[in-house]
């Protein structure tokens, strides 16, 4: 008590009262992004997390962060902090927010370990707004250690199922922070660009009736007194657009797929963007505007991203991506022969596994220097039945993948659209007419040529950013075995 | 045979060989919104539907369309077309589509049945290139006649099922084609102004492990062995990325509510428009951002989206949708004592009926002229757990909902961000505390206070456009008795 008595600091620190809006406040809140010597000498309030924190002495030095910038802050024994309040400072807890009154103060030398590396605060008051509790699940600066690096000073790195299972600090990290704020731009910059282009957005029903796609792979919901069934792809809602006249439409939403996969690139729910139009007269005008738009994508990345892409290369290293201008396009008969050429044995209408995929991605880099590239006319028997087939050569299809980095990225084609051989070719692939009759009926009134494709969002971040496992890219990921958080 | 070979113009018309992308043609399509005075005497080539046709002695007169745009045209006997021509045309099945080469002609007289009144079409050459089935399972023009219009001419309307039903065929009437470019527009510019502000967009899971908010109206999915949920908001996840530092983070998908409810706004699956913010000591500031959100797709809508409102409008007449800036902000005392003075009987802590609500929008548009605004302080008993209580009065919380012309678009509040608060209230509520655990550990290591809410997509286009049921303004409606197209 006498002690507390004789602090003359005491109204300057504590743990503030729970802010449950009990009052507005005039008080401005700067960004720690915004401490720069332009704001040297000025007294400025400040919320932020304690990122780490060291005493020594009558000196309390802590990195207070924001996302992803941080800057340096200190406390001492002075007219404006008393011993105590030091020493409180010294005992909050990392990752608990605080609020802070301080000076700016330019500094000599710059401090390397900061985003903020020419100032530095001093703070006269500081009060606890959230407390962290003192045992963390995991270190954040190990979350974000390059694989194998500190390994002899016996230092951690933090493997994926602990990152996952405590997202909510994973999330925090740099690396974490630049991956989700890049994969926000990669659906900005696609949907903008599709409404440059005259696209309609639409929104295309989850729950659905009958399964798409045969039946396979496909979770059942109970409805009501009924089953129904997870969408595994938009593509028949898509289709009904355009024979509704809506002529190009795009949508962004999770697509389901009850497949016990548990590789690196497979998840049970992940995010569509999806987009189908109606041409003219042949569909590689449909090829054309799918790659203008991932170019697009590529293209804004590359220039409005640069410091996320640096982020998360000084954790995971990978080449910048790279990709050609127009795109480059071969056709399956001429991917079978490299393939040959380095030694595969395929026949010509074999689908491609996926080690002769990357193997391909690796002769198509080499030959012609690019990431990204189509593969067009893929046999027919290794497509769904609304695959149109080639008019000139019935073993193959107007059918086509998109790859990055040796991984598929789309898969698209030019859909039937015609009612009669549409019923004929799902006759040939044993499907029941009967569960497919709205599907095919929506082609009876009228129907454009068309086609389009569907691009998993997480594996275009994961491949464009070079990364290995595409969880990296899922804020909440889904897999066979993971269902939380 | 003989006849067929007397035909002068026989390759002048006729069906197409399907669409199969044979070859690339060099042949550019006008659009028919293109189709103005200055292109007059100029061959074009167009691709359209039949709209309707009419023959008429030697001559016969189609209507050509593309979504909201239409024009007339002409195949007449003479140098470019024979009998047999006409006679072709004449039997071109309504909704079909065609390619016509034209020469475009200006009219004396404006065409006032067609959206291109200053011009016709000449047609040199018609081709079948998808062909509708005789029947049509309902015509275009009685799905957009106003309700009651020519009944004494024993006009038929359409009912809502019957267009739900077919819904391919009316969804390219003018009245769809306009709500659902206003949809596409509405999530433009909700994304567009949030992107401004600095929000992330973020991707949450539809499958869950746990249901979220207690249990009830929730469906249940298989998960392979095991069973999951499907989220009933992203909230939680929301929550977790502030959590994570995004500070202020967005969402666009669907939610899901098994709520047997079979009213005019009620659906089983509509798209949630979600939001969640970081504030610093005021949760105002949350409702001055969703606000202000509102009334910039408010001011988009009116000043980009007019022709589409218009033609709603001839289909639907409504008022002009009334906002005020800054937006009006009612207490939950002030609206009971207004509802009072109606005659309503209620206590202070009831919750609002629909009818009260809509009652209310009656009073607050008479005294206010205003068709939005947010209702503040809503009694704490008939709010979620995790609703902050008012800070002054343990009888009313800090949470919000906002109202269109009466009926409610978003509902939220300030959430409690302190775990030992959220263990209580989750206590009072007689919730499992085992089955929100990960919940209330995010907010164990530092949360700052943030709240936020969610918006229902079609309900904001019903209300802006004065419509009457939620199933004109979702593509492909899910409600308990309907689960198809």
């Amino acid at each position: 008590m006498l002690l507390s008595f004789q602090d003359f600091a005491k109204d300057r620190y504590g743990v503030s009262a729970m802010v449950q809006s009990q009052q507005k406040l005039d008080r401005v809140l700067v960004r720690v992004q915004d401490l720069t010597p332009e704001k040297a000498d000025q007294l400025i309030w400040l919320r932020a997390r304690v990122h780490t924190s060291r005493a020594k002495g009558k000196q309390c030095f802590l990195v207070l962060r924001q996302q992803q910038f941080n800057v340096q802050a200190l406390v001492a024994v002075g007219d404006r902090a008393s011993k105590q309040m030091v020493k409180f400072a010294a005992n909050i807890t990392k990752e608990s927010i605080i609020d802070v009154e301080a000076l700016v103060r330019k500094v000599e030398q710059k401090i390397e370990s900061c985003s903020q590396q020419d100032v530095e605060l001093h703070i006269e008051r500081i009060f606890v707004i959230s407390q962290a509790e003192p045992r963390l699940p995991l270190q954040l600066e190990d979350a974000v250690r390059p694989d194998g690096e500190g390994e002899e000073e016996g230092r951690a790195t933090v493997n994926q199922d602990t990152k996952l299972d405590n997202r909510v600090i994973d999330l925090r990290t740099t690396t974490s922070q630049a991956i989700f704020r890049l994969q926000s731009g990669v659906c900005q910059l696609f949907r903008d660009t599709l409404a440059k282009k005259g696209f309609v957005e639409i929104q295309t029903p989850k729950i659905i009736s009958a399964a798409s796609e045969g039946g396979a792979n496909v979770f059942t919901v109970s409805y009501f007194k009924t089953s129904a069934y997870l969408a595994q792809s938009p593509q028949l809602y898509k289709q009904m657009c355009i024979c509704a006249d809506f002529d190009k439409v795009f949508c962004v939403g999770p697509v389901f797929r009850a497949e016990d996969s548990n590789t690196h690139r497979h998840l049970t729910e992940f995010v569509g963007l999806d987009i189908e139009l109606a041409f003219n007269y042949h569909y590689h005008e449909v090829i054309d505007s799918i790659t203008d738009t991932m170019v697009q994508i590529f293209k804004g990345l590359r220039d409005n991203f640069q410091t996320e892409i640096q982020t998360v290369n000084k954790q995971f290293p990978s080449e910048p991506f790279k990709f050609l201008e127009p795109t480059l396009r071969l056709e399956y008969t001429e991917a079978v022969a490299m393939l040959r050429e380095a030694g595969v044995e395929m026949g010509d209408e074999d689908d491609l596994s996926t080690p002769n995929e990357k193997l391909l991605g690796r002769l198509v880099k080499e030959k012609y220097d690019t990431d990204f590239y189509v593969l067009d006319k893929y046999p027919l028997a290794v497509r769904p039945f609304y695959t149109m087939p080639d008019p000139n050569n019935p073993k193959y299809s107007n059918s086509y993948d998109m790859f990055m980095r040796g991984e598929e990225i789309l898969s698209g084609a030019q859909r039937i659209h015609d009612a009669q051989l549409l019923t004929e070719r799902a006759i040939h692939h044993q499907i029941d007419l009967e569960k497919i009759k709205a599907y095919i009926d929506s082609f009876r009134y009228g129907a454009p040529p068309h086609g389009g494709g569907g691009i998993g969002l997480e594996r275009v971040c994961m491949l464009y950013l070079g990364l290995h496992n595409v969880r990296q890219t899922s804020m909440f990921p889904r897999d066979p075995k993971r269902l939380t958080p």
